[in-house]
């Protein structure tokens, strides 16, 4: 098993387009790749690739390239998902619905088992055969059921809120409120900021427009 | 002006961040903040800090401190923000109706002047007095408007069809279609892939557990 390997979070951060790229190929039918191919494929150098994958284990073998399904399921162990992990939506405006629709994460083992907001007109409607239900209801409902995440979609003001119901009843917060969420050894966090994309674009497109000039 | 200044890719990414707690700093009327107070606000060091300033001529005067006024001012520059950039949005699902609603994007300078889908139903739905339109008449806007960023919010199979629309019309690609499309000297692109956040703090809370067994 490859959890207790030692992995840096700059290697974290990258074991997710690993894992989607892998799952492509293992879908097509490839059995191995080569750090090259895969290099080509995913437009990063092949050293990078393989120093990555040495950090958890994931040796080529000269001339036969890695084994897909191996490095998958090693990938699937570190990022945690291969035993399934479920999740809550508090607040269901259209980010909210949007991330209870999209069903590629049931495919990567993210369940959604509750759906809470403060908008009476939504009580009782239903995605995915999840219910709709009143924030006023999600502390008994953490503390009956087994949630590892709760997202967060709900504006700035409402997280002062939530946030102390959360606290201590789930795992991990992925937060969309902007607002930035301290994490603690207790609570890992991930502070989801789409504007901060949007202007990395705008540098990108500034940078181009000086050196087209 | 900072924009001919050479500011490495890393520091990029950091920038939006830093643009974040200026401006707030700036509504608050703070006028100078040494590093060592950012640094605490902001929960990263001050020496990454001193040396990211640095990076584009943001020198603090010692025991001055920052002038909060002129690094929002150069970082605007810096993100390409301060002349301001327009957006269409293809696809007006709920992800698309999210961004669509975002006031804070105006404010930031970015102005959404086109709405498209595919679905006859929404048609002419205003979403802040930007009416929706048919996919179809994406080619003849995209002509007779001046359109920085074209914003992809629709599924992967839609993105073949409106790709090469698109290309040689728009500065840059803010794309959450779920597929990567490659950028290029013309052609700027982020490609967002919201479940890379969550796997990463799926990875965070799987060392977490591993810490505390």
């Amino acid at each position: 098993m490859a959890e207790n390997k030692k992995v840096s979070s700059v290697v974290i951060r990258r074991l997710p387009r690993y894992y989607r790229y892998l799952g492509d190929l293992l879908s097509a039918g490839t059995k191995r790749i080569s750090s090259k191919e895969l290099s080509e494929l995913m437009n990063v150098t092949a050293s990078q690739i393989r120093q990555d994958f040495n950090c958890f284990g994931g040796f080529g073998q000269q001339g036969y390239g890695y084994n897909v399904e191996y490095l998958y399921n090693e990938i699937s162990d570190l990022l945690g998902i291969r035993k399934g992990r479920t999740m809550v939506i508090v607040g269901t405006g259209n980010l909210g619905m949007s991330i209870a629709g999209y069903a590629n994460f049931k495919k990567r083992g993210f369940s959604i088992i509750g759906l809470f907001d403060h908008n009476p007109q939504l009580y009782g409607k239903e995605i995915n055969g999840v219910k709709i239900q009143p924030v006023t209801d999600l502390e008994s409902f953490l503390t009956s059921h087994n949630v590892d995440i709760a997202v967060l979609t709900m504006p700035k003001e409402s997280v002062r809120e939530v946030l102390p119901i959360i606290k201590g009843r789930v795992k991990g917060i992925w937060n969309f409120s902007h607002t930035e969420i301290p994490q603690d050894s207790a609570l890992s966090v991930e502070n989801v900021h789409l504007s901060d994309s949007l202007m990395t674009l705008s540098c990108k497109i500034a940078r181009n427009e000086l050196k087209n000039k």
